[in-house]
């Protein structure tokens, strides 16, 4: 039986979405190539609410995390860390030999903009990373402030991983400032994994100039000079079906009005926290927490691993805690195309395994 | 009107393997996503004529050739160049100040085993790349020879890019001694491009344990140990579409007899051959003419891309030179899930535009 992923990626996928991947393929050095590309790189540019360049990368968003860090780090990046998808930013410069620091909030806590302000005003960095959306902790990091402190320090390259995040929730890039803001296919797109998306500002391009041994599948600096040479084909063999599926969802997004997407995604987060709230606690304050993925504190015990598999026999997936909040938190992603109805779905369904129903 | 892609990657894809990827999604943490991983794995070490281990990567083949040469050379690589992928190896070695020679053979020509016993006796090396299918010259370079050569050299690591070969036609990793083989999805298998494949053996483990700033998404040792670990899953989100595609297909191929497809590729690339020593020339040597693509001298000065264009119109795509070799050579492949018959309808093809029939 297929079971509904309420999991923080992947998700499930329409129909209509995946038979798109059944399409022949095409010659990746065709004008039909170059104009797929193009055609999703501006519908990204759409919902990535920017003018500045779109790449794609056949990798998961790691992969594109890594290639930024790495890429356009010079001198020192500061990492900002709220979880474990901060803490792997760091592991990806430290194990490319690019000097960094990781500061850290505690878990379900956020980074204010005066821990960013004290970091920069060391004049150490000339890179910084946040997490926008942290899956592990179920929180989300507010940008407007960070983005204010960034705009007195130019000379920094801002990055955000928005992987679990964009088109769920309203991300300004170029409006917040970021110079490179990462996601992927499969979480509030609405799309399989597979593939990494970013935009990179032109200041980000510049600082890529000035890094040696940048590599070269997830150099950004590589793939933004030859999509530009060779209209929007890439330097190796891109993910085509993957692409057909992205370019006929990125319709549908923009048909849905991105608006209503975040409207969409805010109720889902709504009911999912209202609902902890009566049962359980929220793993976060609730004024950080997530718009695409609920962290509940487990205060009342329960197995984790024998919820998901009775709600597993019920057609329905959830998440335990991450790393060492397993079975301390549990998790519930409302992110893709779900509606509030499959939300309440699933709620009855766990209020009906744990006996717990009104 | 769709196009035959008759060019060296991506090739078509059969509707059935195609429909695999409209698969609903499953979680990339549960037993179906373990089980997938292993059964993918278990039918590639039959494929890869190997006990070693595989790795599975949601990148081009680049990805993990760049893995590959950054994860395993401690002192210096030895890059074996027959053309434009052997060039690229060498540039992933630069960019990622890994120290590399490159050794070039003539385009068109192979790599002896002279050349490497040569180049390996200076004792400046731990790791050789090969290209085993140049797809920029038609070459498919003789790898019993050099195999014998890294015998006497147990200290080297021996890496082999059999991305346009791999499946189509016979490659005894274990037999020959490969410590690393690399291929990908979109050429002799018969799948959509996104993921790339590779054995590696112990020993090239071990190098890798020697070796620091691997980085991170491509660091051939995580990936081991991560799957070591967490029984074939994954640091990062996998391609399961892809690889709902790669599963259905693996059993494909040895449903067909991996003998059988070998034959299969050679019969295509004998007529296409025939076809080309009588209209035109062979770019290389016979003897090193590649079973999976023929590249052709254009001795008659044709336009290619007016015969492109032309083909086009009938349904089909060949492939213009690669680099400085355009317009003075042209590609067919013939790799895949194509049949005779398939290779026989572009030819007869070709003759009709060229007026050059019997």
């Amino acid at each position: 039986m297929h079971k509904k992923l309420f999991i923080p990626g992947p998700i499930d996928v329409k129909k209509d979405v995946l038979e798109q991947m059944s399409r022949p393929m095409i010659g990746h050095r065709s004008k039909d190539a170059s104009a797929l590309q193009r055609s999703i790189s501006r519908k990204l540019q759409e919902v990535f609410c920017t003018k500045e360049g779109i790449l794609l990368s056949a990798s998961s968003g790691t992969g594109l995390m890594e290639g930024a860090i790495r890429s356009c780090t010079a001198r020192r990046a500061a990492v900002f860390s709220i979880g474990a998808f901060g803490e792997r930013w760091y592991k990806m410069a430290i194990s490319n030999n690019v000097s960094a620091d990781i500061y850290r909030a505690d878990k379900g806590d956020i980074i204010t903009p005066e821990m960013v302000e004290e970091v920069l005003r060391t004049g150490k960095y000339d890179l910084v990373t946040v997490t926008h959306n942290e899956t592990s902790t179920g929180v989300m990091n507010p940008l407007e402030g960070i983005s204010q402190v960034l705009r007195n320090f130019p000379e920094v390259v801002f990055c955000v991983d928005a992987v679990s995040s964009m088109a769920g929730t309203k991300i300004e890039v170029d409006k917040l400032g970021m110079d490179i803001c990462i996601t992927s296919t499969q979480k509030c797109f609405g799309l399989p994994p597979g593939m990494a998306m970013a935009s990179v500002s032109q200041k980000a391009i510049e600082a890529a100039k000035n890094v040696k041994n940048r590599g070269y599948y997830l150099d950004l600096l590589e793939l933004y000079n030859y999509i530009q040479k060779k209209d929007y084909q890439y330097p190796s063999t891109p993910a085509l079906s993957i692409m057909y599926a992205m370019d006929y969802q990125l319709d549908r997004i923009l048909e849905e009005g991105l608006e209503n997407r975040y409207k969409r995604h805010l109720d889902m987060a709504q009911c999912v926290r209202d609902w902890a709230k009566k049962n359980f606690e929220l793993f976060p304050k609730e004024e950080y927490a997530s718009d695409t993925v609920t962290a509940i504190k487990n205060t009342k015990g329960i197995d984790i691993s024998w919820l998901n598999r009775e709600l597993g026999e019920r057609g329905y997936q959830i998440s335990n805690g991450y790393g060492d909040l397993k079975d301390k938190t549990f998790r519930i992603s409302h992110m893709g195309d779900y509606t509030l109805e499959d939300v309440e779905g699933l709620l009855e369904t766990i209020d009906e395994v744990l006996g717990c129903g009104n």
